[in-house]
């Protein structure tokens, strides 16, 4: 091993034990945390195990039922805090998901928040004393941001002796802060964040909670791994092509990418800054659909459009909430099953099949989704992914030695010139065109005369894969390259018996045989399975209130997502 | 002369003789058009001469007016399509300002719109009957859209035998159709749209009506030139640097630059299509405020979201008209009286001066407006147009042989690479939050506690220019690159006896010094003095309410810019 290789090496180690030793000794676990083998899922009873039977109450209740209680004075903030402190400490030893861990100034804040309250009556804002976990993108007063790089540790953004190092907030702390959350620790993410696990050189490989096994997804994975756990009830994550939902999927939560424009990324770090003909949006993830909502929401409350050029004053459309609320019954929904190129597994066929079932049930015209092809969008992703010729990557990695990880999908290439680049953003406008058009054209199948509401379709063809095994990003990157609203929901849980076969007609090329392959019913067991619900452009009030009423209708129809299906269920018959 | 060169000009010749032709005889004059040394101003009497008393009456109607009467009925589309087809053809002859032109196609609409009216007994719809122009961007069906190339002519785009050719609409197009409005000819640009002043190897140079020694500016110079004559009473430019706002400034009418994504842009010609870090944009020009409102509002009825995937689901926000209506008396504005890099005209210094006294007496505030440098700006839009080194209008103008005329401002360059291109993405993005912050900051000097609602500068330095000597845009661009709303507006006319002292404590540099060596009150005699209210990115609801506002007041004040000042006349003190 060469030198700059053990500078890294001890650099890096020094930031892990930093990140270890801001956990309170008495909150270090004592035992050895069995292997996977043993013990696969540590959510529920396992992590439980560490609690108290408050802590329990207060964490497992989702960010609606806290701030219901926090900013009545029912609960204080500081108990809250702790709980979650508590909570996500626990978390990170077993699955491996911080970066920055803050524990004492949350504590201050919501100490702080609790005298607010105390002096004057009433609660900051509507997040009052509610603790919201950052993806490590975000800069908070105080904390190091390195989105995985080693050559960030000690920096900001790489650049040493930089005034904005641990000074500068990114504009969504700023708004969280005036909202009343609590920001407590930021969480881990893959070295580049262009990658569909998540696996950096400062702590490794960050695991899914309810399979150790496999992998919290990514880019956002320390949030959806977190938040899996109950160590955070919500918090933001960003998606580029998939950051936000895949992860959310695997861990069998709620996911909200929204349209670019409506979330503040102001201020933030990032990969590949300024690249703009896909932009990377801010999302919430969360355990339900009306936490996701009530984050959403709030956000818009600080009017971020006046503080991040790139937001557009679209505030909360009550009307539009309500009209959708309204007129739920008769919604029309259409399902796409497979994208032509890879076939979802099992259990993800499954969930679909499930959907298509509930809805009908419901009495919606459910009709098929039948696109343009979905490889059109991969295809001009991948340029634009790749359209720097790796300059940016390499130039961070290059700041300490590291090389890039496998887990990043970014394959060595040219860059591109500035023709190029706009010939990209044609073929991306006239392909959201053809996908409009051919949005539009539904309203001939759906009954109603107008077209379908929202589709429905896998997040991912697998549900979380093992290590190395993220191979097909295409179901979330065709909603980026578009600029849809779109958000992850829990359906089930993989099971072994009930998924065991995998029938198909055949391959549909390379990529499925590939995937099919992969498929292993033992390794997966007990997965969360999560589907994604497609709106258009900017309908962000319209897919969160779907988004609710589908959560309803799931919870209604007993198959809660954080029901594991045990050996011998059967999904119940709805 | 060699090979290429000939044919080139032969075809230029053949199109040129074309548009003429498509003039009935009946219309055209027979007299020799005076020079511009015996009669520079053609608008008002001179044109009046060659039309009824009648036609005069509908073709100096506004869109207001016109389709007050055309959607009751009281006004037939075709008596108003003929007179506004009369008028245009006038005009072309008089200043030289159509590339096409279809009036058959116009009265045959137009019958089928009165056919419409008789059978229905209502319009079809907001601008039922509505005569409507066109810059020579959009495709409109039958038609050809040469951008000023000579090598697209008998093309689509510059593709031959492409079946888009002469049966592709533009978005918009469709639009107005539905709307009701009659679409009779498109208007000139200078070759490659990337000059302030209107000249392609086609039909040559556009004059100022107000005053033929000028420019009547660009890119949407065939447009302004056209409106001021009534030859259209409203008509859609596009605005990348100042396309709109410079020919509405130079012909004295009004314009809007909305904000990237509220019109549809979508299936139009451009120039550099694809460059998406300044965004060109759509916006209507016309006679009067209220008309820039109505095409406006109209188009956003058919919520061109649903058809143009770079259009923000945002419609007419009525509540933000009322309650600028309601709060006028309690508006703050800024005005800006130089950039800190040339200092306008004077002419222009008195346009401003006299709007700061007018809104001084109606009780507004109005503060200085000291933003960040506008240089910086500039410097970004310079970098963003030579960014593909001239590879999309060197491929065009290789298309006939023809060479780039003087008045395209861009210069040989190298292209950038995909990194330099995401640079000038986040320096651009970077320069929108320090503006942002500058304006925010305002609220400490308004007196309300709330940032000014807008602020008003010039739209170029000087008024009109003569040939070849427009060379100074950044008092446009700046709002380019912040992607802000903004809307010229007519306020007065250059006069040889009040504007003839330049007096000037130094200059600012060399291109002040240079600007304000141009500076010759007898040659501008007559021209209009226009200037600039911008608001914030997407506050077009605010800014054209403002913009009646200040129509309103300018009439008021007893100098409204159709009137010409006289020697000796002087300014009104208000």
């Amino acid at each position: 091993m060469d030198r700059p290789q053990a500078t890294w090496h001890s650099v890096a180690a020094g930031k892990r034990q930093a990140i270890l030793e801001a956990i309170p000794p008495r909150w270090i676990l004592q035992e050895q945390i069995p292997p996977a083998e043993k013990q696969p899922n540590v959510t529920d009873g396992y992590v439980q195990q560490f609690l108290t039977p408050r802590e329990i109450q207060i964490t497992e209740a989702d960010a609606v039922t806290i701030t219901q209680h926090t900013t009545t004075g029912s609960w204080s903030a500081l108990e809250v805090t702790e709980a979650f402190c508590h909570r996500a400490a626990i978390a990170h030893q077993l699955v491996n998901c911080l970066l920055e861990i803050f524990f004492d100034e949350a504590l201050r804040s919501a100490r702080a928040l609790d005298e607010y309250y105390a002096k004057h009556g009433k609660p900051l804002g509507p997040l009052h004393g509610l603790p919201v976990s950052l993806k490590d993108q975000f800069h908070v007063q105080g904390m190091e941001t390195t989105i995985g790089y080693v050559g960030w540790i000690g920096t900001f953004e790489g650049r040493k002796l930089d005034r904005d190092e641990r000074t500068h907030e990114s504009e969504l702390v700023r708004e969280l802060r005036n909202l009343g959350a609590v920001l407590f620790c930021k969480t881990s993410v893959p070295t580049t964040l262009m990658a569909g696990e998540t696996m950096n050189n400062i702590i490794g490989y960050t695991w899914n909670p309810k399979n150790r096994h496999l992998s919290a997804g990514g880019s956002s994975g320390g949030e959806g791994a977190l938040i899996a756990l109950h160590g955070s009830p919500a918090g933001f994550g960003t998606d580029i092509g998939g950051s936000i939902r895949v992860p959310s999927a695997f861990n069998g939560i709620y996911g909200l990418r929204p349209s670019a424009g409506r979330m503040p990324y102001e201020g933030a770090a990032n990969t590949m800054d300024g690249q703009n003909t896909i932009l990377s949006v801010v999302g919430p993830m969360a355990t339900t659909a009306p936490s996701l909502k009530l984050l959403f929401k709030s956000v818009l409350q600080q009017e971020p459009w006046y503080y991040d050029p790139l937001v557009i004053e679209l505030p909360w459309r009550d009307e539009v909430e309500l009209k959708i609320g309204r007129s739920l019954p008769n919604l029309t929904f259409a399902i796409m099953h497979h994208d032509g190129t890879v076939q979802p597994h099992p259990p993800i066929r499954r969930a679909l099949a499930w959907m298509d079932k509930l809805l009908v049930n419901q009495g919606h015209k459910v009709i098929e989704w039948k696109p343009p092809s979905h490889q059109t969008s991969q295809e001009i992703a991948t340029q634009v992914f790749h359209s720097d010729g790796g300059m940016d990557i390499k130039k961070h990695l290059a700041l300490s030695g590291e090389e890039q990880l496998p887990e990043c999908f970014l394959l060595p290439s040219d860059h591109a010139v500035a023709a190029e680049v706009a010939d990209l953003n044609v073929r991306k406008r006239e392909y959201q065109k053809q996908y409009m058009d051919y949005w539009n054209s539904t309203s001939a199948a759906t009954g109603t005369g107008r077209p379908v509401d929202a589709f429905i379709c896998p997040a991912c063809p697998s549900v979380a894969v093992r290590p190395g095994h993220f191979r097909y990003g295409a179901y979330t990157t065709f909603v980026n390259v578009l600029d849809y609203s779109s958000a992850v929901f829990p359906v089930t849980a993989a099971d072994r018996i009930v998924d065991k076969e995998n029938k198909l007609d055949g391959f549909l090329g390379e990529m499925d045989k590939k995937i099919q392959q992969d498929y292993d019913c033992n390794l997966i067991h007990g997965a969360p399975v999560g589907l994604q619900i497609v709106g258009r452009r900017l309908e962000e009030e319209k897919v969160l209130t779907i988004l609710e009423y589908f959560g309803r209708l799931l919870n209604e129809s007993g198959s809660e997502s954080s029901v594991v299906i045990q050996e011998g269920d059967t999904v119940p018959s709805s």
